[in-house]
């Protein structure tokens, strides 16, 4: 759970670039310059690296081609792995050629009706929409519940900074939802570890952001009789049964494999290369023998966005070798960023989407300014031809969080007809998302440090077997 | 702390061989031929990347070359590693050009005196004979030992097994000498996680090999108020500062540099590869906050065989760049084999070396039966040329055990001049190792698991710093 975008990666070296022109106008001692010379050299070589392209400045890679180091990058022209994710279309990553890529099923029709008949719930509007699109072994999960054997749910955040954006609540919002309706445990990872092994932080720092993570995921309303969150750097040091899983994994799988799935090379460290093992572990009920009492054969369900999947096609090679089951998954789409679907969002770029700290006037802004528009040039063109909701931004925003289906068909035939005007779907974008975001921020104040501990400290939780 | 020698793969594989033709011979099951036969593929082609030649039946690899997939293993005809110790020569391995080639210093008389000075304690024999030969930072050690500024020791065992022999005491020895003479807390790693990852064992098998083998390392006296041994398996599980630690280490070791330093290759599993993290991870005092309050300024003092000295350059190139102190080193010889110095001992030939459970019985006839001689071969050619105690095998077991300096030197000398024959320098070793392992036997039984569990547990030790 991490990024190392293309653009994130040209946004670094600008910056290198720039440290370095200023240590020499300050005719800083040579020792300094030459370690700021050597990282930029080596920032150079990772974007190459990434993008197949020599780094310009003032030239950011928008339209590069992805280097294909790995297995999985290869269709069109969309990358999708836990580090990158991009596609030259404005609508987005083609979800189906992904599928059959991935080798995982569409959530189809029948697979909704299922859900909905089995938990006697009206389904999540995530699951109507195709927002989660692709799952595995979905049916078997569904085939034993009914047969009363639970399963429960594993989900998790890479913590690389204190700010969390909307995109950041999908798999949440979808999970919380999942507890509800199926009354099951649910564990969520907080690879502060992973976040530590990436980036250029601090062990205290990445640490610092899963406490603070842990709250507005807490804020999404889990139960906390039935919710055990988890900081890696934590939960590895006090659990031997988690460790032990770890290095099974570990053992059962090569650097030519992870190399593989991961694209790693040689001149990684160590800690990358064996990370996979580590997120992989929470997905056996052995992990956590407070919440199962040691039992090996609680399934595991996964909801995650679908660039989480190379980590879960590891872990479901892997355990039948291990004597364990296979975790199921749910895939989700990816969120879009402000200014189109083409790139993944980012925490470290403002501008590219709503945060969950942001005030309604910073929405506001945002959106008017930011979001990128489906609609024709002028409001004669835009009446007569109508916009685009499929490009739309504002308009994919709200098939994420306007609830009622046939507000949101109504506004689709609108905007598509020319009767509704960008601003105004604009206007309806903010007012959805001002209150959602008010509402979080209040929820998230009332989230205590003992509340956080509480959520934190590993211990029974409700399961039914 | 493992053994992956020629001479164990030649053994394995024919044990293999042997599988395949009894499951052939009695027309099992195809699955389990065909995976009988893949195991078998495996193991040759492991056998040709550490030998450089193919299996032969029947003809097992004495003086085969050793391949260097990794810098440290050119020097003549010397492999020193942790994982392939071997020469052809049969005074053993030379450890003078080890020296050169792992840069690290000589003992030299300068340094056993000044130890002796400090301590005022008579040095350890294992010192004044060179058993204890090279070390690393030993005088920075000793200048803040006179500056009252204290230490601590580590060393460690790899359980591969419930049997350990006499060779293995050879750190723990010495260990239990420095742990007295200069009263410092001690910390034992026992890695059954290394095991689990290299062997074809269980956890929970490691896991009991390791507690076995603490029973051993208790008898040879250690102060439970200063001495913490732990299972990797375990204490990874319990200290969320050790596995801090480890990943730092992890974040700063890349995959170029393990497969520099230990051979690794892209078919190793991701457990090995970043394995040495966890070696390393005990050399910084803050890996132990119940013993050192969270301290990171408590220098360490590592008594070892010097085929683990890979794992602490590896140390010693990261620490300072995670902020760490260096650890300090001594490194011992190998004991030999009873058949020769030519390799390291094995916990898996009964034959090739005195086991701790050995009866006295067994102590004799193994000696009397396979201990490798330098003598003539009659009796009179020996008195009339003189053995050569620099190959015999029980004149290098009595330079280990023999504590009297006055008596060795005169069983050299007679055996030399031909006065002392093959039979009676035999009986003097026997005479020495049947009454010490009697007594490691008996104090072994008293090790009850009570005292074990003490011993084990995390929690604060005697440390004056």
């Amino acid at each position: 759970m991490s990024d190392m975008s293309p653009i994130y990666l040209y946004d670094q070296l600008t910056a290198q670039g720039e440290t370095v022109r200023s240590l020499k106008a300050q005719k800083a001692p040579k020792v300094d310059i030459d370690a700021a010379v050597q990282l930029l050299l080596k920032m150079k070589v990772d974007f190459k690296r990434v993008t197949s392209q020599d780094y310009k400045a003032g030239c950011p890679p928008v339209d590069c081609a992805i280097s294909n180091d790995h297995k999985e990058a290869v269709d069109g022209d969309d990358q999708v792995d836990p580090w990158n994710v991009s596609t030259t279309s404005a609508k987005g990553v083609d979800y189906e050629k992904l599928i059959v890529r991935f080798g995982s099923s569409k959530i189809d029709e029948e697979l909704v009706d299922r859900i909905t008949r089995i938990t006697g719930k009206v389904t999540h509007h995530f699951l109507r929409r195709g927002i989660f699109f692709s799952h595995r072994d979905m049916h078997q999960i569904l085939d034993a519940y009914e047969n009363q054997k639970s399963f429960y749910l594993y989900t998790g955040r890479g913590p690389s900074s204190e700010a969390m954006h909307v995109g950041h609540l999908i798999p949440f919002i979808f999970t919380k939802w999942l507890q509800d309706v199926f009354d099951v445990p649910l564990v969520i990872q907080l690879t502060d570890d992973e976040k530590y092994l990436w980036k250029d932080l601090s062990q205290e720092d990445c640490y610092r952001y899963a406490v603070e993570n842990a709250k507005d995921i807490i804020a999404c309303g889990f139960d906390v009789n039935k919710t055990f969150i988890f900081s890696d750097l934590d939960y590895m040091g006090s659990s031997p049964s988690f460790y032990r899983n770890v290095v099974k994994v570990q053992k059962h799988v090569t650097f030519n494999q992870v190399k593989g799935i991961f694209g790693f090379t040689d001149s990684d460290c160590i800690g990358k290369i064996s990370f996979p093992a580590i997120q992989a572990a929470p997905s056996f009920s052995s992990s956590f023998p407070q919440i199962f009492s040691g039992r090996t054969d609680v399934q595991c369900l996964i909801p995650c966005a679908i660039d989480q999947d190379p980590y879960f096609r590891m872990t479901r090679d892997v355990a039948p070798r291990i004597g364990f089951l296979k975790p199921a998954l749910l895939h989700s789409t990816f969120f879009p960023a402000l200014q189109g679907a083409q790139t993944k969002m980012s925490a470290s770029d403002p501008n590219t989407t709503i945060f969950l700290t942001d005030s309604p006037k910073q929405i506001k802004n945002k959106i008017n300014k930011h979001a990128f528009s489906g609609g024709k040039d002028t409001v004669e063109d835009h009446r007569k031809f109508g916009g685009n909701p499929d490009v739309d931004v504002s308009f994919m925003y709200l098939t994420f969080f306007l609830e009622d289906d046939e507000q949101l068909e109504k506004i689709r035939q609108d905007y598509a007809s020319g009767d509704l005007l960008t601003g105004e779907l604009k206007k309806l974008l903010i007012e959805t998302l001002q209150p959602m975001i008010a509402a979080h921020q209040e929820k998230r104040k009332h989230v205590t440090e003992d509340i956080v501990k509480q959520f934190m400290t590993p211990r029974k939780l409700d399961f039914k077997c």
